[in-house]
């Protein structure tokens, strides 16, 4: 298993007139989370975007639990459970400073042919790099 | 059960540079979607919050298909398909113009005090409403 | 002078914390407002980027007067003064259902040729197009 | 004067399909400058918020010069030059990591209480804080 801790302040706009964070900005926080776990282990998304490869998403699902409130620091712990093969699944739990659990989902991301956009397996600079965590 | 669809048109801004409508908008059209299916049975959200309920989203979840891409016009189908209690559930999809399903979903979403911040049971003017729609 | 109005409702996920639309919403209803003008005339935004051009912004200003509420609608009122050289301006007025002024501003773009990303002058149908409004 | 420098990467939500951040997010860029130039000073904006003050935009404006791209590190820098009565004014310029100014622009914001909506003269601990640097 694989994780990642993210910090991040919750900014104005992301609130909404509830008084708190709209719902539709943890999809973003799980985005920055992946993200940042990715370049951890030395692979920027950006990077792989780059040489051809893009990574949509093909299922979410968040459990709201309490809402996040602006100017706080959240944390979001993003986890890789098992090696990807044609799809990867992060798994995100959110927690505000208190260490209360907020928020908890999962992203499921394929792999696609930037140019052709057609479905592919995971690159293979991100198999060798998983491998390390996965196999062993 | 009840449903209704919703005709709007992707905005430039909801693009990302993947050059199709970023993830995260979807759960802000099914916002959208809900909203328009409350408003056409006599249930407008603004008279609900402004009576003193608030409906916090509790679960979401989304299955991407295809992408929706700038300037197309989608339509958004949003259904409940039983009698409220503690929680409503909606479910949507999501089509293009030329009636691809594009993404489907669910938002389920609680009923709270706005001023107490405590869970309630569906407000009475609801209930009275999807009555007519689900029982019988 | 070339005007258009667009009519549109405030989404929930459009308010902050406030309880009004965040300020950075208005840059967005800018840009609806300049896409349907420009679709009224035959000039489709998305055809524009297919063929070749895109319209970067150079400047945007914004006067904020009133604020807009959830579920309003709101009408965008777009215009252009004169025609177009190497850059467009946009002019905006945003009003609420009672016809208060809410915001207005102005946008100007620049052409540029998507493939190079290097300036361009507007492209000959567009500039063919807009002579039917501005000269004679 | 008064300034402060706010680094942040840019986020792939924050991108449209020109393939570089779509200008809305500048403004939201400028709020988070503010915010934490406030916040170096010891007058956090939520702590305002929460005595009863409310610092409604009343005026943006915003040079775009480069556009910033996807997983950037960008620097905000925030700039206070006179000492706020009715209203206060932040000037900002965003650069890349290569130091290329990207954005200019100016948010002029008001006082307002938050309870009544009405506007009110800048709070006391505000003004005694930045006397400090305005005044000597």
């Amino acid at each position: 298993m694989l994780t990642n801790e993210t910090q991040l302040r919750v900014q104005y706009y992301e609130t909404d007139q509830m008084g708190v964070v709209h719902h539709s900005n943890y999809i973003r926080y799980f985005e920055t989370g992946r993200t940042e776990l990715m370049r951890r282990i030395g692979l920027s998304y950006k990077d792989l975007e780059d040489s051809g490869t893009a990574m949509p998403i093909t299922n979410i699902e968040v459990r709201y639990f309490y809402p996040a409130h602006y100017d706080e620091v959240i944390c979001i712990k993003s986890c890789i459970k098992e090696m990807p093969k044609a799809r990867i699944t992060f798994h995100y739990e959110i927690y505000n400073e208190q260490e209360k659990l907020l928020a908890s989902g999962s992203a499921t991301l394929a792999f696609v042919n930037k140019e052709t956009g057609r479905p592919q397996r995971a690159p293979e600079k991100m198999t060798q790099i998983l491998a390390e965590y996965f196999i062993n």
